[in-house]
């Protein structure tokens, strides 16, 4: 079958026979594109390839030349991106061993907010001769932190104004953002700003090299771009922040909003060239990682939070309400799932933690001891630390060594650990630390409860699922049944449900999600003993919580302050 | 020349020609006892000996039982102290290669508070067939903690009866000290308690053996043994404690007092036959490592703070005046020298916080980097710590690991560390600790010139003085002139200088420790640019200190309860 008679509006409400049909998702993580090859009518995985970006992330100097970047920087070579496409979708077609002819759609997802300037019709500004030893002219990656200072005004201005958008982001627009990154290029590269005809996702920009024309998709627009009920930050607000920015939105950012799973169009001759698709098939609106996972583990009914648990940890909710949560990173109408609020939180340091306590805190006869056993130092901690009581360790952590996004939004806050003693083992700490992320886990539900939108079932995915500790303790902590996304392609399977939606398979993401998508339902059950006893620990972390991170003693800025003047002398 | 003729109170006033004079010093450790022979003229050290104790410190089990001793138990084997005196004093004067006959005194220094129950005549209660297997028939050593019940009811009761002796020891009587060790002993094994007929100072009994006559020190008797104003705690208050200990002072406490470097009496045959010492030599009245020290750093005047420094800090100090210092171990009457008010006050954890840390918190790739340069791992990171500026680390942290001696005096405190990230690496914790442990230092030494007991220079002794970065952060910290005492022998030779007196070759201390003690002066000067930045760190400190200390957030007691209940289930 082909769509090539179709147009796009159409797509999304044919209902095809889809019994042989295949559609592809590719997931665009930080450092690689993974595409898989899916089946419509069951969302069986069939085959997939990954493809490592050539510039990786661009934090030192510009490729070719040696002027270094600044602190914060990290910046992407947008043709990796389509190199993507030119090798990882072929390598996945292969791997399937299936007929090309038979996929329907292709969908991505994307980090975010991942910046792309480009001319009108889409040209990155970094391919143009003059602009290719410019800093300014490449892709911000999402983990580009340095427009903190235009973050900075951001919010002031916000707040000063009263400006209705700011409850929407838990009060704080963050410097990973659209509107910061945009006015940091203004302001540190006048030129290149004049030069940028549109400012846009990656997670767009990806879909307009498919297609062939620009839609902007919803979820970013309301997660990044600050597009909330139907408008844009005032053109007074911007001008505000600088004269020169007024025009930023009707410039450079406006766009018509595609919903998430409708079509975006169809794939090009040249997009079908690259990849090996047939021109002609539906290409979906563009999509964020986290949120395309919460199809892939048909859990978009309000109160099911998923929880992509990585290096960091990602929570995306559907809600029927729209109310205010304290330090949510984001609520935007149809953010997930067209037709409910999406909600959005998340912990900034998770996997990263656990990663640095067994790099840095770990002795050799530990090592030695995990090699002779034939674990990882992982493995060997947790296998330690899973033989004690709950409150063995006499133990309290905060787990802020990445500071705290939800609910505190507050990057300044650091680590603490709490009861350490000469008969403390790094097992223990381990585990506090583990125990120290749970509770996060716990103040962000709580949070949300408290605001009128209940939690009722929390499904995990990520790479630290395959930690059954870590997952009893999480659901010990929150009193919540866990349920288990299986891990791997996640985040591509989610991408190819709404290419299935795109591609007119079915009616809408949750009818796809709910014959695609994989989950094992409350894999883990709370235990009401450790339960109780960890009430007790958690009151602890929540008074620390409250004492470092809500101004009872703000010694973690004075550090903070203290260490940069430090370095600078 | 021979002190055969005198009596002991003549011999302390006999000025004698000590050109050739030698002296005999031996201070008993935890471990092992060490001798040393000393030139009387000018305190040079002509040789030592080390004899470890054959049965070292027993914790699990008695000699030859299988049957566990509790949590908090740590007895010796007396005997071991005597084999000291027959190995190694008779080996350091083979060391010396000098004559036994010119050595006119000798005297000892000892842990404290250690005790020997004994009968009347000082026989230790473990060495009769009929105790043998019983464990509070053993001595007590200094760590021994299983009296903290009784400990708190001591405090208790004082508190309430408003004991006036009580604010002599900052308010809290320990359990390490001699009456709560004599109250476990009475009601976990009456028996025992019945047949003890004296409850000796492991200070004085070694002293009791050497001169066959039983003499009670001022320093253990006034630090320990809670001897205040010439009086003990009253009857009445020890009948309120429990009734069968109404008449503990009276019957197995009360002995009469010595002055520190007076003689306790003349070296028997007996014990000139294990030592190789002539018989009738001086034997000085038994004193306490710590206490000595001072003598042999010839610092003694008002103002002067010597700082053991090793596994654990202790401060002694003297002055003119009697002052309440909050959370001082305690102030005696010639507790240090003869005429001065001695002041003590203590950290419980130092050395033993950096050796945990490089046990159970350095990586692998650390020590291997260390053993290949040559270095210890805490060469290594003091190494990497050094290049630091101040503050550079973001750290700040309670050095509360194994509980606060001074000044909270409070062993259920713990750790604690604020500010780690991602970017913390080993060597920013190791130089964070040994920051805190200057800091535990300011603090007691502020609590000390605000109480009216100024302290003018710091003069520190111990294995952690050659660790020239820890020394340097401790003089910026406290901005005073750090001195040092040589290490290796310091407590031996304090004793070697009591035992001059005690023979009459000087007229008192102060006079032999100025021409026998060493010192090198002000080897440590603040540095005012480094001191200033500290005083930012130390108010951090200061504020977490009282925080968790003071009653801000008893987090620290809750976490031991909890890790009780827990090691109980």
């Amino acid at each position: 079958m082909t769509n090539d008679a179709l147009n796009p509006l159409e797509v999304a409400h044919m209902p095809v026979d889809h019994s042989d049909a295949l559609v592809v998702g590719v997931d665009y993580g930080t450092l690689s594109g993974r595409a898989v090859v899916v089946r419509v009518a069951d969302g069986a995985e069939l085959g997939s390839a990954v493809f490592e970006y050539p510039h990786a992330v661009v934090t030192d100097a510009l490729p070719g030349s040696a002027t270094p970047l600044g602190s914060g920087w990290a910046l992407q070579v947008p043709g990796d991106y389509v190199e993507v496409l030119r090798n990882a979708v072929p390598a996945a077609l292969a791997d399937a061993g299936v007929d090309p002819a038979d996929v329907v759609g292709i969908a991505t997802d994307f980090t975010a907010c991942t910046m792309v300037p480009t001319l009108a019709d889409g040209t990155p500004l970094s391919e143009l001769p003059q602009f290719a030893d410019r800093p300014h002219a490449y892709v911000k990656l999402w983990k580009h932190h340095a427009a903190q200072p235009q973050a900075d005004r951001i919010n002031q201005l916000a707040a000063e104004r009263g400006e209705p958008w700011l409850a929407r982001y838990g009060g704080l627009i963050s410097s990973e953002w659209e509107f910061a990154k945009g006015l940091q290029v203004l302001e540190e590269d006048p030129e290149t700003y004049a030069a940028m005809q549109r400012w846009v996702e990656a997670a767009d920009w990806i879909v307009w090299q498919l297609t062939g024309s620009y839609v902007r998709n919803a979820c970013t627009a309301g997660y990044k771009g600050i597009f909330q009920d139907g408008r844009y930050p005032s053109r007074d607000f911007l001008a505000a922040l600088n004269p020169d920015f007024a025009d930023f939105v009707a410039t450079k950012l406006d766009q018509p909003i595609g919903q998430l799973g409708a079509p975006a169009g169809r794939l090009t001759e040249q997009a079908a060239g690259w990849t090996g698709l047939p021109a002609g098939i539906a290409v979906a609106v563009g999509n964020v990682d986290a949120h395309v996972t919460a199809a892939a583990g048909n859990a978009l009914e309000p109160g099911q939070m998923v929880a992509i648990m990585g290096t960091s940890t990602c929570h995306v909710m559907n809600a029927r309400e729209l109310r205010t949560v304290p330090g949510m990173c984001g609520v935007v109408d149809g953010g997930i799932v067209a037709g409910l609020w999406g909600y959005e939180a998340g912990q900034s340091g998770v996997g990263d933690i656990f990663a640095h306590f067994v790099k840095t805190h770990v002795p050799a006869d530990y090592a030695q001891r995990a090699a002779a056993e034939g674990l990882t130092i992982h493995e060997y901690l947790t296998r330690l630390a899973a033989a004690q009581e709950v409150g063995q360790h006499g133990l309290v952590a905060l787990d802020w060594h990445s500071g705290n996004r939800s609910v505190l939004v507050n990057h300044e806050l650091s680590g603490v650990l709490v009861g350490e003693s000469l008969a403390t083992r790094p097992e223990d700490i381990y585990r506090a630390l583990i125990e120290a992320t749970a509770f996060g886990t716990r103040t962000i539900v709580e949070t949300f409860n408290a605001a009128g939108v209940p939690v009722t079932e929390l499904l995990a995915v990520g790479g630290l699922v395959k930690n059954e500790l870590l997952m009893q303790i999480y659901s010990d902590v929150t009193r919540l049944p866990l349920s288990r996304i299986p891990s791997g392609q996640g985040p591509a399977l989610g991408a190819a449900i709404h290419a299935a939606v795109a591609a007119g398979c079915y009616p809408d993401v949750p009818a796809a999600a709910a014959a695609m998508g994989r989950v094992e339902r409350a894999v883990y059950q709370p235990d009401p003993h450790a339960a109780a006893r960890y009430d007790e620990l958690f009151d602890e972390y929540r008074q620390l919580h409250d004492y470092f991170g809500r101004g009872g003693n703000g010694v973690m800025y004075r550090l903070r302050a203290i260490q940069r003047r430090a370095v600078d002398r």
